[in-house]
């Protein structure tokens, strides 16, 4: 007891201390990929990964790893996650799983040198690179390209809204590495929920079940650049006001579906000209489509499709509209669903089955390795804002969590079991 | 009428000639305040001018004048419009009013040496500078700066989106002035109608009557960034959804009045932080709105207001609303009215009384000066776009028009005309 509380006050100290990377005014961080306050707080890990002993790789598409290679023929465990942040996002996002993978890693290495477990995999700590998609578009990069479910040359060639490249932006902070990844053999991730169903449960541990169905729709509403002030309303196609409607389409086709089971958005969103005097000829816009099944995606997609026709129609102008990032959902091995369970009750923490709304660095993973992926409560639910919050206690749980899990998989426990699932609906 | 055919013919010459400063693809033009092709337009117009025997003269807010001064101790009539444009912007907005004036103002200088008309003033034409405030705002800044209605130091300081303020932007195009602007006594501008009115009326010439009511409301939503994936439907704050909410009210508000006496748009509209995976937080729009008459403008004011606060209370966000850049309605006086009239009817040319919805640099200028404001058609009524056009034809035709109301002006035709009058309701 008195170790492994120590242990969480040294955990507790190092998270702490990744606030002051791209601090934010209301205690909130900005580190989108590439930049140099993301590159300032891959310095700290890498600094800190050193002094613990560990081998430090960078990959081509700029992967940061950590490694602890005790025999050199054998693959390794990956834990991890991601240290970038969104625009203005919180502090727990992602930068949470990677300090506390850091600090599992080292006290499983504490264990195999000690003799307490003898390992069958070698274990390292990944920081995927980009998984916010922010900047760089679209999200979770270095962990698909890993995986094989983007290919590195088009990811490399991806520019930011600037124009500068992912290749320019590593190779500017200094991680657009040459070493080659280590191979993993399994994968745990922990991060905080985002949402509110574990705080709703007053429950501290969530063992994730599957990932929800996502697509994103590309829209480019092309109407006719007008005088706001000489053009009469009867005559305009304003592109803007047709887009408004669609916006707000967007929201609304959640009220077709049972309550919490879709989640729908406009998130970015650009008007051409974009002067206040000339009517808007052009806006660009991306819709983001989640929800527990599959058919619901495709039903809401349906019926966005039909309803901007229809304004298409109504008001003279034309939207096109492009399917774009479309991830299926995956379901994670029950045999790591349970191996969370067993670990959150040994550690005395509640545990329960929950969802991923949100995408993550564990659904690519997923389907080339046996993988788990853990929750921790966020108060309120919010998340990609500087108000995002977890509890010192529910950190620290997660963390005891994690190093039991870790334990497991570096031992093989789960070497037997194939891959999460991907594609039909649980419930179809 | 050889002459005048002859004339026209070297008009139209030089008018389509100026096509090539900033083309765009799809036959319109691009010359923004400020930019390098605005200043390259203002060079062939100095180059022009000079070569016609004018004194050339850049005042401190960057409007460029071109004299013929017969006695320097008499002030100024002013001919003029703008050499500027809103972004793929059409190529007779403005443009056709400056070359307009330069060739109306060799004809007089030509009519004054041959003894033919004696003049009691002399002659100025002026491109005013930013008449579009497309890249700066607010628009009209030159005329309004010169009539005393903008403070000149705030305008200079006036920065655009890229953070680059006026002074700047004319000093790097080589025209921050330094010289004396002249002193007007009267001021005629010709112009394209933007609108269809002419057109329906099957009518060469408009004789402008009064300018209509204007106002800004600078819209700040706030709401709360969250998590696209993450974040329930419920827990959200979407500034964007409450933005099209209100950009659709700002469309609907104009059915409660008469047909084509009232025209609302927002034309500008930025998100934050702008992520396709992230809730927006913040929306910052403009809504502009332009009525026949004041109280048009003010009843839709209020009920937006109060639309608004239903939005921020259903919502639970909040919503800040500026008050900005009102612009009272002017009525041209009818002396100078009955010029464009008896103008027109000389040239053998149809003529219609009409009002502007636009803004003009005429505007400010009336309320100094007595100020005659002509329009010439616009096919289909289309402006502020690549397909904004007017017929040979009808340029020439106002050219003439112009000829015969600057022979006026220069003999003193309206010397006892006091300025025009703004505020009170024409038919309140």
């Amino acid at each position: 007891m008195t170790t492994s509380t120590s242990l969480d006050q040294v955990f507790l100290t190092d998270f702490h201390s990744t606030y002051k990377f791209g601090a934010t005014p209301a205690n909130g961080v900005d580190r989108q990929a590439g930049t140099r306050e993301h590159g300032a707080i891959r310095d700290w890990f890498r600094e800190r990964a050193i002094a613990a002993g560990m081998e430090v790789r960078v990959d081509a598409v700029g992967n940061l790893f950590a490694l602890y290679t005790w025999d050199p023929t054998l693959n390794h465990v990956f834990l991890g996650s991601h240290l970038d942040s969104q625009p203005l996002g919180g502090r727990f996002d992602g930068c949470y799983g990677v300090v506390a993978a850091l600090h599992a890693a080292q006290e499983i290495n504490e264990k195999v040198l000690s003799g307490e477990i003898t390992p069958v995999h070698n274990i390292a700590v990944v920081d995927w690179f980009n998984e916010e998609g922010s900047r760089f578009q679209p999200s979770i990069m270095g962990s698909s390209v890993l995986a094989g479910s983007m290919n590195l040359e088009k990811i490399l060639a991806t520019r930011d809204a600037a124009g500068i490249t992912v290749r320019e932006a590593l190779d500017d902070i200094g991680y657009l590495g040459e070493d080659p990844a280590p191979i993993p053999t399994a994968y745990a991730e922990i991060h905080i929920e985002q949402g509110r169903l574990l705080e709703r449960h007053n429950t501290e541990i969530g063992a994730v079940t599957q990932s929800w169905y996502t697509q994103k729709l590309l829209v480019t509403v092309n109407g006719e650049q007008s005088h706001t002030g000489a053009t009469l309303m009867a005559d305009r196609h304003d592109a803007l006001i047709a887009a408004a409607e669609i916006v707000l389409m967007t929201e609304r086709v959640v009220d077709t579906f049972p309550a919490e089971e879709i989640v729908t958005s406009v998130g970015q969103l650009a008007v051409e000209p974009n002067s206040p005097i000339v009517v808007p000829r052009q806006v660009d816009m991306v819709i983001d489509l989640r929800a527990h099944l599959r058919s619901q995606v495709e039903q809401a997609r349906a019926t966005l499709l039909t309803q901007i026709a229809e304004v298409e129609a109504r008001r003279k102008l034309t939207v096109l509209v492009q399917d774009f990032d479309i991830r299926d959902h995956q379901y994670y091995p029950i045999e790591g669903i349970e191996l969370t369970e067993k670990a959150a009750a040994e550690a005395g923490r509640t545990c329960m089955r929950i969802e991923t709304m949100a995408g993550h660095d564990s659904v690519p993973m997923n389907r080339i390795v046996p993988t788990v992926m853990v929750f921790v409560p966020s108060v309120d639910g919010v998340s990609h804002c500087e108000r995002e919050f977890t509890r010192d206690e529910d950190l620290v749980a997660g963390v005891r969590v994690l190093v039991e899990i870790a334990s497991q998989l570096v031992t093989g426990s789960l070497d037997a079991v194939t891959p999460g699932e991907s594609g039909v609906d649980a419930s179809v």
